[in-house]
């Protein structure tokens, strides 16, 4: 619909992802809910399960993998990120679609990561199993003790013994450790607290069934557990792994959290828009059907307002989504880092006022279990300390802003000369 | 701390009110927790159950109970609004607090009904009861089926058949039905719906445990289902009553809302106060004791302002509450309409957004049930909701604005007259 | 800098175009400024006489104008929308900049009209003299004394009276009037009150000096008088034109103003998105060299949020503008009709925000005209009135959601279905 | 209205107040106009002096004098800051009336400071012709080099010689400079630049002829002059002075500016909230007379959500208001800076949003010279930027913020302990 729509593979995957969500997805929504509140909460989804062989049949699988981790073209189409955006932004829109598609945080990131980084043996050991969708793992980093708006805070340590390296820390909000298919986390920590501010950290790769490694508890998140998905506080003690296990190299952990976590957060920004699309089409919906002294709520300016304003709220965030995107495409992660950072505090701020309204559009219902809402926003707004806090990312664009200003030094020719 | 605080009596139960509230409740939060969460979470607390007598003792009991509703003074202390103000907040602070000093709503709201419009027989089997803390009680009011913003929607029907009333209809929002010492709702039905648009609504009392009375399910408002106090779908299906059992008389049920909803919703505003008040705090006490890039999170500029613009939001919002209080006291509920409206608008979306920025403040933590924040933020947004959503009441701001300025009729002469 | 910055050719004027202001605009900027204030201020610039041969000469003339309005390409270099966009952006940085492109509003609408409804005499007589930069125009079409909000309002009349019309009304806002080679001024009026509500309308044509047209007074915009510019409130008394002065036909004014509007609308929105990059600019500037408490702005947390903020809500609003000129190259100005009112509302509140924030940082020197902030601020400001309030628009892009949702119908199956 | 209408006298006074506005100031509001217009713009407005002594007659003097700077009465009825605010908010609803009363700035700071701090023949000389006003005054403390929000960057020097003092430097913000009356500024400069930081500055008296002083030009406030009040920057070029003009003593600047600051912002405040009250008073009386799209505009639900809106913050701001003036009475100006500086920010900002409201409602009126609203909102914005910009009170609150829960140290008791 936009200028962004610009290849005919995403336009065509795009129209099968639809049919895809339309025959498959949205049917059974309540299906899902049900698996997940009968029983123990934290199993693995049946319907997930039944669902994965159609989705790969149609082509509809490891969409996020791009083109430089597959080269061959053998796990997935090989999609530049503003190929994957409209359609991670589909998925996005029901809370257990992205997996379906193999296309689910936090393996996408933890896959890239292993693509670009592993050893062959590491991509053996996990990265095959991931890209086929046969285990499911998590992403060890933040630390209850300590602000995690400053990476630099991370006290976990990763300390070489021998041909091992022995691991102790804790850790929380290690999302996906609830899964019961959840096989290997990938761990931060300082293997040299003396080195250099950035070069102190290190990633691991650590087994969730290796010695040592507990799973204290679940935390929830507004009222919600994310079962069976989960976010868990672990607990590393002395927990010994083969030094093979290490990622890239000592001190190189920021290297790699950088390089993971464009990627990640451009996609979380792609389905947060997703889930405000959801949000605003619901709202249209409950808008035209409910009547309130004498008209439709939709007839009612005030929510007209609401849809109008959540119309152009979207629309602004999809396309500096999108540009992003292709910034990432065309000029690489690093100089999109400004772009990124935008979009990293834009869309889960618009994401939350979509559904905020769409909450006051549906009463009652709107904080229930009745609509996908409340959860929805919860979600998001997890999104706005997930990865950095607004905050952080704010400093980032500024201090870009700042420095292509100063680079650009068209001169004080054309700053403003006053007249007396 | 402002003009408002009037009486020496008010100032005098403030302090052993705060003294009561270090003593008893805020040691007992974790408590109070876990007694919920073990077991059957629908069970009442044993913890409230032994602190009421000491509440009760201490003189802080009924504290909401206005003097004309307890002319002897029998059952409480007989407060004005004004005095209630600031106790009300501090209760409101912790989510099990005000029950322990019989404060708890929707009880005091319906305690308030049936001494206002209740017969001697009515206030012998409800009233009495739940002056003194034995028995708790509903209100049934909204529906699933329409919307709850237009009052005059409601379709349940109250139908005469002899000696006695058959109730039909399906009410959700019924808050506290989870109790199991829920004895009796408030329930709001068309006696007559032909009858002139605000004359054909009625209010009767309806016993639990009557046959016909179902409790479908429990509502959850964001992930929470605020246990053990809970917010039912409950269906009415021919239940039979005594006619004895209607408050006021057949087309009387707008009116009893009008005196009902203007002090509960005003309660709900300093309740809201004292939750925000608590997020400040904790926000600050979270800013002074956290480290990010070198020096605590209260010495960044920007957390300084999300403290201050707490400190300026929640001080207007509290003068606000207080004026409508003392409106209230002073002009009555009637003529005090426009305040009230202001407030419960004003309230709510101030609480709102300075939880969300404690939370931001606090992290993950936030968000988790490491804090009360995320609940509190639930709490708060159901109260952009209930009891009419904000636009309703803007409606009645504006309305009322208009009205006086079309009475005040200063004349043209005083509107500015354009210089050409 | 984004995906949008399609065409060599745009890419190539933009170039020669940032030249020219850096040559011949911005060094001026405080001559233009001596020139308005000294003398009469309702004198045309000599300033501007001077550089149009120059800006001709460089091919930077015209570029507003769209292929199909000149289809030989005799009067500009016949540029889409999406071309023009980002040149538009930068002649907008300066308040007196487009016009030395002959670029100008209003006479850019009023050219587009004639191109596309004009006779070959009207033509003749007005779009070339317009072309050529020789004479300027006037747009008649807003009423003191109706609510200019709902265009059906508008009470003057257009008569037929044998060969002519005659024109009767009072008409305020008449832009470019203060202008003494203003020459002509399309009016709008009504031809028969008794048609169909949007078949009432007509569109004439009126020479300035025609007998019956008085100029009553200017109108100032916060303290500006916007001169040699200005806006006009004029008396149209019994003016006499020959029939052939009317565009199209009689009762096609609503048209003409559609036709009109779109081009205009997104036009403004591109001015707006150069000013306030020229004030994030401003900003950006002043930070960098002022200190307050010890260090320069710049390095104050609350400023970088300023910046950052301004940054992002300037790339959201422009990249909705290039879609939305995007849009219009494709589907056309009536299918992007919901695209333009968005951007209607966006960019000016956008802008507003945005140079708000440049006064901020500047202090008193942001409001005085020692800064270009203030008279930027009172122009945009404007711009959420002109062409219609912003509660205008807003309805347009939500009766277009509402429509494009009504027609997706994807059906109840894909909206969700809740979980008991 | 409030419960803060405490005393009869101020509730009779306002009565009188009111009155005086109905038959003097309103029906002149054209005639003020006419006359700053027509001639020389920088002339006294004869008006003003007519109604002088009618005021002053009526015992509407000098109603800012606190009593301590005043204990016999015999210059104005000695009103606390409580009784003032509501008289302050009537007079601040037309641009030209505190004169009228002898309760404009910056004479009324001036008075204060001389009253508080002059010596006999410093009051001789200045202060009784002020309060008599005979002659004008004003303040001299911005300076164009350096960031005024920082107020130790101040350069100005004020040197000893001999038996005089020598000024030397720029300064900007001198309002009321451009009236013939003002005889005298109040100027801050540096006696010692070598001192401990907030010991450097000292304020002396300046006569407005003194050699050495010169009126360089006036500034602008978006594009109005304020005239005949006006706005000057100055140059101070050895100037000399006796001793005896120095204020309280070498180093003092710094106390003289906290104790004048206190009042002088809570009098803006009040005002602030008499433009805002008057704003949406013209909102509705606009509202309720213009027809759009078929009804009047107050009963277009937007609409009315803007009265709704504009009365909660109004009410808010005013509360807020008046419970720092109660402090201020109570507590003293030094134990109330936290509210000072909270109202400091939130009036002016409530007011532009009001005001912006209504010129919105207005449409094209709004930002012309047919209404008083854009003259009104350049005024207010001028107050998030005079006497310090918002940034700088939002620390204040926040620093007392800070400093009031350190000391309340309730204890980690009272905060929340998480449940596990």
């Amino acid at each position: 619909m936009t200028v962004f729509d610009v290849t005919d593979r995403s336009r065509d995957l795009r129209q099968r992802l639809l049919a895809f969500m339309d025959e498959h997805i949205y049917p059974n929504d309540a299906e899902a809910a049900r698996q997940v509140n009968e029983g123990d909460r934290w199993q693995h989804l049946p319907l997930i399960d039944e669902l994965k062989p159609k989705a790969r049949e149609a082509g509809l699988w490891n969409l996020f993998l791009p083109p430089a981790s597959d080269p061959d073209g053998t796990f997935g189409p090989g999609l530049s990120n503003l190929e994957y955006a409209p359609l991670c932004e589909i998925m996005g829109q029901v809370w257990w679609a992205p997996e379906v598609f193999n296309c689910a945080a936090p393996d996408t990131g933890n896959m890239e990561v292993l693509a670009r980084y592993g050893t062959p043996e590491q991509q053996e050991q996990w990265l095959f199993p991931l890209l086929n969708g046969e285990i499911r793992s998590a992403f060890s980093m933040t630390e209850p003790d300590v602000a995690s708006s400053d990476a630099t805070n991370i006290e976990s340590s990763i300390r070489r013994d021998g041909e091992d390296y022995v691991i102790n820390g804790e850790k929380w909000w290690t999302s996906g450790a609830g899964d019961p298919r959840c096989a290997v986390s990938i761990f931060m920590g300082k293997t040299d607290p003396n080195a250099e501010r950035h070069l102190q950290q290190s990633m691991i790769l650590i087994p969730m069934d290796a010695p040592g490694v507990t799973r204290e508890r679940m935390l929830t998140v507004f009222g919600y557990d994310d079962a069976p998905h989960g976010h868990a506080q672990m607990t590393f003690k002395d927990v010994r792994v083969p030094a093979s296990a290490l990622l890239l190299g000592e001190g190189r952990g920021f290297e790699i959290a950088q390089g993971r976590l464009g990627p990640g957060r451009i996609h979380h920004c792609m389905r947060l828009i997703g889930q405000a699309e959801r949000a605003l089409e619901l709202m249209v919906a409950r808008a035209s059907s409910r009547v309130a002294f004498g008209k439709p709520l939709s007839a009612h300016q005030h929510v007209r307002e609401l849809i109008a304003q959540s119309r152009m709220e979207i629309d602004q965030a999809r396309l500096l989504t999108m540009n992003a995107a292709h910034m990432m495409d065309t000029v690489g992660n690093k100089e999109a880092r400004g772009q990124i950072a935008a979009i990293k505090v834009v869309a889960p701020n618009m994401a939350l006022a979509v559904i905020d309204r769409a909450i006051q559009v549906f009463g009652g219902a709107g904080v229930s279990q009745d609509t996908p809402l409340a959860m929805m926003y919860a979600q998001a707004r997890t999104l706005r300390l997930a990865d950095g806090p607004d905050i952080v990312h704010i400093g980032t664009v500024a201090k870009e802003e700042l420095r292509r200003q100063g680079e650009a030094a068209r001169g004080r020719d054309n700053v403003f000369s006053p007249s007396s």
